[in-house]
């Protein structure tokens, strides 16, 4: 009996690309439909590149660093390219963000050094990061893999420089969690440094390629601490300094960086609709960050995300495919320095009236479409994997319990959330640097990506959840 | 009742990889042992990167195409890294192939052309192709999309160029199918040509890149028609081309082209062991074939599925696994022109005391891995679904019944064969061209493909079939 079982339910895994036994909630007839517009919806993504042109336009823009002028410029264009694709609404919610600014300066330069003097390391100021007085901040280095260590070190640590130097873990092949064992250093670095009396910070850069290429990203203070400037620096030059430490222990770097934090500045969600023949007070919303870092063109972090989102929009009317519930595309404000877009467009849909069905945000780049995670809960998992011989097309493999995106997570009142999951191997190679440009984006792999969106909103705006 | 057996399904393939509840003829133990195991290989694999440097290194000797010197350099260098690597058995097994060389004139210029008089073409000669006169070869163009198309103009193509420009079928995810779909112009094209007196051949390129490289691979004569020069032509060549002869229908080509067939060379498939613990006599294949065409330096087509294979065994013996049966690596010989290596390999194990369990193929390029197809009988399928914890963490999804390799076919006593399935939507951007070279191999993508084969070449020496 038990082997028996077991041949079944091998018989429906294999087999239900291909016939339809095990959905029960789902006729054949249905599915042969979803799987005919499925294939509609790749054919045409694949062979159009409407959202790969797209993506290119708005990455000749520049960077969309939250509260810039170049952010304003690219929300401009997104609002008018909405307003060209003729949907049923479109508009800004305005929302307020930090505003912090590289500047022109950035400079790390090893001084007291037989044999560095003089060099100029690759950094990059961290997010957030204060900048320094025209003479620079100049200081020793301790090297340190993590904050225990730092806390051992202690009053040795005052008047230095903290070289946080632990390495992306690159023995997984889960890099997102390669990635969260490493980002502390980031993001706290500066505090646990303050704590110890340390004068700035330099944080080896979380990332998966070993180039000299820094990576920035989000770094915090705590107002009841000394706020002391961080930066990252690139995979090489962390191991040369690491290396020049060890030789030279005295040593020192002089930074000089022109980063600072303004007032805060006024930016906007960009948000369109194609409404719904049935249901249009439904909403499925589909969406990315706008803003990105001032390194690279935030091509695949996260405008690849965005426009992913927007081609699904334009996809259903380039195909005349009318969803019952209305299809919402909301371009993000804020979510690297504050998620203040996600936060703003939670609170609307606090008091609102629309009925939230589903979110799904793309935020994990545009490599090859793997799966869906999802908060859903398990009866409606379970009636989703149905769908899936309508996915596979695409790309789509599974749709798994998982963590969603964090935009899309202030959507209180939604039945499920999704996070769009692509393949994650050389996602943090560009991760927040100047790697993340368009010419990194594969065109077949994003359109896969706008099409595995497509379907799965198509899927839930017909079947519900 | 049918709701509860659908979650229950659901609730097996969700959890599937954390708890081990539908596996009956796995232990827990015994899976447990087998995650760990997979754990290291992938661990190990990621962060040494040695298969990808031996990659590196094995892409500076250039081409290895069919008979050709630099392909006999190749073949030592296989055997001396083999025999440095100290395993249980290293040898040659010799075979007769076919040899054929591009030679240093390969031209295609427009002629009798207002507009283009004088332009030269982005073409390469197919494999096998025959070559031209001195006085080259030069024809009005006659443009098909298929064999009908060419019967039906029959006697107007007498004494023409046919120009074969069907598309590769960019609208579908399966790029091997949209590869199967064109690549009779390629292979049959300069057959049916000849039939209705055509001169010459152009293949528009099997490419998914928009780009003007053009695509080589193998060609056939049948010896009752008169062989004719084919060459491939880069898609944007190929689409100026199409639209040149629109507006000027009496434009000529002339081709120049010094390949040539020469007699048949010798070479071998390189073969190494690393002897089972407890049955050595049974034996597990991996390999992938060492040949390549000689635009680019076969770095995903086919140095990568080598490398990957011979990797598995260094993995074993770098991490001290033991494995119960014999795990052989074969580099095999030709398959891009007449797979003489793997069908010599087919005929050695008829006669062979050996037992060929099973044999595992890579031969589809080193992106990130997807799966394995099999031709294993569905109760092997079912007992291999148990494997899949083990293999998930390589990004393995799955083990399906579908083709498997050609270099492996011809071993007829053999339990169950495997193709290694990794992502495919880049695939054919640099398949057969100079585009497939060593920087387009990403690190990670080829480590985790290494990691995946050696898992479930452990899994088959451990479990059997």
């Amino acid at each position: 009996m038990r082997y028996i079982f077991k041949n079944l339910v091998l018989f429906i895994i294999l087999f239900s690309t291909t016939t339809q036994i095990w959905a029960q909630d789902l006729t054949t007839e249905k599915l042969n439909n979803y799987r005919d517009i499925s294939e509609k919806i790749v054919r045409s993504a694949l062979i159009e590149n409407k959202g790969y042109r797209l993506l290119e336009e708005l990455c000749k823009i520049g960077h969309r660093l939250s509260g810039t002028e170049n952010s304003l410029k690219a929300i401009n264009w997104a609002k008018l390219t909405m307003d060209k694709m003729n949907f049923d609404n479109v508009w800004l919610q305005k929302c307020m963000v930090p505003h912090w600014e590289r500047g022109n300066i950035e400079k790390a330069i090893i001084t007291n050094s037989k044999k560095y003097n003089g060099k100029s390391l690759s950094i990059a100021a961290l997010g957030g990061s204060i900048g320094t007085t025209k003479s620079g901040v100049t200081g020793e280095i301790i090297e340190v893999q993590n904050f225990e260590e730092l806390k051992k070190i202690g009053e040795k640590a005052k008047g230095k420089i903290i070289f946080f130097n632990r390495s992306f873990d690159m023995g997984t092949s889960n890099t997102f969690a390669a990635y969260a064992g490493g980002v502390n250093q980031r993001g706290q670095g500066a505090i646990e440094a303050a704590k110890v009396g340390g004068i700035a910070v330099i944080v080896r850069s979380m990332t998966s390629k070993y180039d000299n290429v820094p990576h920035t990203g989000i770094m915090y203070y705590i107002d009841s601490l000394t706020k002391i400037p961080a930066v990252s620096i690139g995979l090489k030059d962390a191991d040369l300094l690491s290396e020049a430490i060890k030789n030279e222990p005295d040593l020192k770097i002089r930074l000089d960086l022109s980063c600072e934090n303004l007032p805060e500045a006024e930016t906007y969600n960009v948000i369109c609709d194609l409404k719904g023949s049935e249901y249009p007070n439904e909403i499925i919303v589909l969406g990315g960050h706008f803003d990105c870092w001032d390194k690279g063109v935030g091509a695949h972090d996260d405008g690849a995300g965005c426009i992913q989102a927007l081609e699904t929009l334009e996809l259903f009317k380039r195909l005349g495919i009318k969803p019952k519930r209305t299809i919402r595309c909301v371009f993000f404000a804020n979510e690297e320095s504050g998620s203040r877009g996600g936060l703003k467009y939670g609170v609307y849909t606090d008091t609102s009236k629309e009925i939230h069905l589903a979110a799904i945000e793309a935020d994990r780049g545009a490599l090859t479409p793997r799966g869906f995670y999802t908060n859903a809960n398990i009866q409606m998992v379970a009636k989703m994997q149905d769908w899936l011989p309508a996915l596979q097309n695409s790309g789509i493999e599974w749709i798994r319990p998982g963590g969603t995106g964090s935009d899309i997570s202030p959507i209180k009142k939604c039945k499920a959330l999704f996070g769009y999951a692509p393949d994650i191997q050389r996602y943090f190679d560009f991760h927040h640097s100047e790697n993340d440009v368009f010419a990194e984006i594969h065109p077949r792999e994003f359109e896969l990506g706008s099409a595995a969106m497509a379907i799965l909103a198509y899927l839930l705006s017909e079947e519900g959840l």
